[in-house]
């Protein structure tokens, strides 16, 4: 059974997340989650340059097939939307020169495809993530983006994967209330 | 006598140009000009591609110390300023990848320093350049701009240059009527 490789990235000129996910067509599991924090560097070429290294860092390590990535169409300022654009167009470059195509996600798409709202904030993202295999909790918030946005495509590119999606298993349970009705016998009124 | 290689780049999702000049740092002179043409490519990261191999092969073939880039920090709206962005960094990751250090100039900047005037047009900008060594009219001014980006980096790196600097002497002679009168006069009124 072959897998398939997902990195998906949450770039940014001051912190960059990534997240790697296995799939097998059925399942999906973590590989790895983290950030690249370019807070300490003042010079914003250094920061594009380290953000495009480690790209191939990661490209050599976990020989990605595909390239999911976060990106916002909207934002506070051009200014803002430039360097976010930098960021981007360098995790790009990295993963075409490598041969691996790249696909995008708005951040409300990624929120609706993993919590099933597409307001959610990143803390209900993050908490929904626990519940797949291989998961270890990240220090930050942008790692756990980044993991979002490879599991999005991942159920994006896999009905069947859609279908057994632990996520979405634990969404259905919640708004089931026939389920809960019988498994919580205490909770209801009677009289 | 060393000469140091100037790559400029114009970037652009639809239409990259590039110049390149030899400086010794007393005079400079053209080594190419050109476009990467991307108008008939439909899909976004193709063209992202596109650009990135090309920076590529113009750093193998020309084997640049620097890399001047065209950097508007302001755009109509921030869609366009995103997609800006990413052509940027695309360019930029290319060159840091391959160790070559990334200067920045605003349109304002380089036309300043061509045609000493910040609001000069394009086809002012192109007409400054002819008197540059090695120059041939390129087909369009996408290309003249690259030039010129590469062209003003080597001014601000270089006050030798920019003392014997061929633009700036044309301006001068414009603006010295003392030199003027003395090498026309048959247009002096003397009576």
């Amino acid at each position: 059974m072959s897998n398939r490789i997902i990195l998906g990235i949450d770039p940014g000129t001051n912190i960059t997340g990534f997240g790697i996910i296995a799939s097998n067509g059925k399942a999906y599991k973590v590989l790895a989650t983290g950030v690249l924090s370019l807070t300490d560097i003042e010079d914003h070429h250094l920061k594009l340059k380290k953000i495009f290294e480690r790209m191939l860092w990661l490209i050599e390590n976990y020989k990605p097939d595909e390239l999911a990535i976060e990106a916002p169409f909207f934002g506070k300022n051009v200014q803002s939307m430039l360097k976010l654009g930098r960021a981007q167009g360098v995790c790009m470059a990295a993963a075409l020169y490598r041969q691996i195509p790249v696909f995008e996600y708005s951040p409300r798409k990624v929120k609706l495809a993993v919590t099933g709202r597409g307001s959610a904030t990143k803390e209900q993202v993050a908490a929904m993530l626990v519940h797949i295999e291989g998961f270890i909790q990240p220090k930050t918030l942008d790692a756990t983006d980044a993991l979002a946005v490879a599991v999005c495509h991942c159920l994006q590119k896999n009905p069947e994967v859609t279908a057994n999606n632990p996520l979405r298993k634990k969404r259905k349970s919640k708004s089931n209330w026939g389920d809960f009705a019988t498994q919580n016998p205490e909770r209801m009124i009677t009289k």
